[in-house]
Parts: C-alpha cells; sequence; structure tokens
C-alpha cells in the first residue's frame, strides 16, 4: 500500500529539496494538498520559470536573467577591483553590508579535489584571462574560511603572482569555520576595510 | 540589492512548505539553479499533476485519483467495519500494519472550535448519512490522542449513540519493542490507567 501515484510522485520529487527526507516529503506533500493547492500552483510556476530564466552573468558567473547581472552592467562600479566569492548568497551578503562599489568573481562552489572540482569547473580559466586584460588593478579575496575556501585562495594566489595585480583577503571579523553569507553586514564591512596584503599573512 | 526577479520569486515560493523559513528557502532554490535544474523542473511537473489529478474519494475523503480511492473501490474490503482517522497518513501506517480489512473515513483534520473546524467542516455531515445507511456493524475511532483528536471521538461517540452501531476505540498505551524510560509521562499514565487483565489479551 502506498499514496496515489501522483502523490508518491510529488513526495519523490520533494526529496530533490536539500535537507528534505522521505517523512519531511510526505508531511509537505500532504499539507500542500490538503491547505494550499494555490501555494502549489504558485511554486510549481516559479520553478519553471526560475529554471527558464536564470542563467549566469557571462562577465561574473553570478546567477543573471540577462546576458550580464545587476551589477557587472551597472556603470557606476569600479570595474578595477574584483572581489572572488564562493557563491551568489556570499554577492547578496557583501550587497547588503552597502561597503563595496567593485565588481565581483562568482565561483560558484571552490576546489576540490576530493569531489573532481578542479579550476576549470569553477570558472579560474575565464577568470584568469578577465583579469589579465589590464583594467584590473585588485583582487580581493573573499572565498570562505573553511579548508576548501582557503586551498582555493591559495590557488588564486599563485595564479595571479607576477600579474602586478593587487591581491587582498579579507580577514577581520570573519570567525574561522564561519560561513560567508550568515555573517553580519558591519561584521563584513569590517572585513572588507580591514582587508590586507596576502604576503603579510604569510 | 536582492536576488534576480525569478530567483526572489522562487525564495517566496518555497515558503509554501511548512517548516521551510527565509534561510532555508534561500539554500533551497540556490541548490536547485546551481546543482539540480532537473530536480527543480520534476518537482514544477509533480506539483501542477498533483493538484490537477488529486481530488478526494467520493466515499471515504481520502485522497484519490478517481471518484473512489482505491480501498473504496476494492470489493475485498469489509464494508460492514469503518475506521476514522484524521489523515491520509494514518491510513498509510494502518494499512502497512496489514492488519486490517474494514473502510475508512478520513476526516483530513479534526474539531477544533478555536481554529472556527466544526463537524461539517470535517465531513461528519457525510459521515453521519453513510454508516446510518444499514451496511455498518462496526466504527472504529482512530483519530490521534490528543485533545483535539480526543474531542473529536467523543463527538463521533455521541452522534452514534442509539444507532446500534458498535463503537470501538484503538487501544493507546506503550508502543510495541518501546522502551519504558523513553516513553512519555501521559502515555504510560494512561497505559496504565487502561490496564487489561492478561487473559484477555490472549
Ligand atoms: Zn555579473
Ligand atoms: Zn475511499
Amino acid at each position: 500500500m502506498k499514496f496515489s501515484p501522483a502523490l508518491e510522485s510529488l513526495i519523490e520529487a520533494l526529496r530533490c529539496l536539500p535537507g528534505v527526507g522521505p517523512r519531511s516529503a510526505q508531511r509537505m506533500s500532504l499539507h500542500l494538498l490538503e491547505r494550499d493547492r494555490e501555494g502549489a500552483e504558485t511554486l510549481a510556476q516559479s520553478l519553471t520559470e526560475a529554471v527558464e530564466k536564470i542563467g549566469h552573468c557571462s562577465r561574473c558567473r553570478n546567477f543573471a536573467e540577462e546576458t550580464l547581472c545587476e551589477i557587472c552592467a551597472d556603470p557606476r562600479r569600479d570595474r578595477s577591483t574584483v572581489c572572488v566569492v564562493e557563491s551568489p548568497a556570499d554577492v547578496l551578503a557583501l550587497e547588503q553590508s552597502a561597503s563595496y562599489r567593485g565588481v565581483y568573481f562568482v565561483l560558484m562552489g571552490h576546489l576540490s579535489p576530493i569531489d573532481g572540482i578542479g579550476p576549470d569547473d569553477i570558472g579560474l580559466d575565464v577568470f584568469q584571462r578577465q583579469v589579465t586584460d589590464g583594467e584590473v588593478k585588485e583582487v580581493i579575496l573573499a572565498t570562505n574560511p573553511t579548508v576548501e575556501g582557503e586551498a582555493t585562495a591559495y590557488f588564486l594566489t599563485d595564479m595571479l603572482a607576477g600579474t602586478g595585480i593587487s591581491l587582498t583577503r579579507i580577514a577581520h571579523g570573519v570567525p574561522l569555520g564561519g560561513e560567508l553569507e550568515y555573517v553580519d553586514g558591519s561584521t563584513l564591512a569590517h572585513a572588507l576595510s580591514g582587508r590586507v596584503p596576502v604576503d603579510a599573512q604569510r
């Protein structure tokens, strides 16, 4: 005995969401069908639209619904400074700190040899071509202060050595082992203004 | 600064799921877009199909994709015994116990005057007409052992008084295989006051 086919399919499909196991998926399905069918329809439409409309910015790799994201398309942003982050959530967190006027490069991950994720998988080949075009003066490394984030930052440090580009790492205020997207705006503002040349950390 | 419109819509739409707050919705959205766009499309389709296809069984009110659910449509089920439960998940749990061959009536909730949920809202008007048609010999009350579930059971007891229908309540107590020290106090109190002579259990 199981639920009806369409209900079983829905329970199974909900498990694509992170942190949703069989029990949660069942509870969610029954809730939607018993109490929020309108919500279910809206969610279906939002999912379809998101997948259709959301691609990646051709410059910074962040999510975007046009060729360029809002930040890259904004002529008031300072293109000589590029902040490298792991995820779109990090861009949002930094933007909400309202302390940064440069542009970003979004890795959509970090180096992780154990998962087979190398430099090209996080766009570092693209990034290398971009930053050596002469316009970029400073690269701020804002990968997460985790093992993988640090390894990614070291890789970038090596990659940009000898290019003459000033390389900095946000440092003060971000707790080690913490994830950037959960840090409050003023702490992030402090970490940005207190950035130090990478050589000084060694 | 926010995410792009389609992404913000998706984050908002995911909040229709029980237990999903703004942070979880953001994490889920980014996960789907970064790593599981196929899962997102399947989920959208499953939601649409579930809302379109799944209605209620005209007899027992359980979810069904036809006029009658599988159980009500099964001629081998004993229609003289009706088990009253609160939710489709309860039907599934009882079916999985493989110990019941009667039919069900699914309230899709319980009496809750504080939320304005009265007898008609949980189908008791329909139920009263069904059980007094002469075919039903026994009604098993299997509402949850909560304040609302007990109140609903009491209401049904009053409703069926004098109809000649045998009325029973599923036994509550310490779960088999459960360890006494982990069973909550009110369950233990109930198990103690509802103790039965050992011979009667055989
Ligand atoms: Zn961009
Ligand atoms: Zn039915």
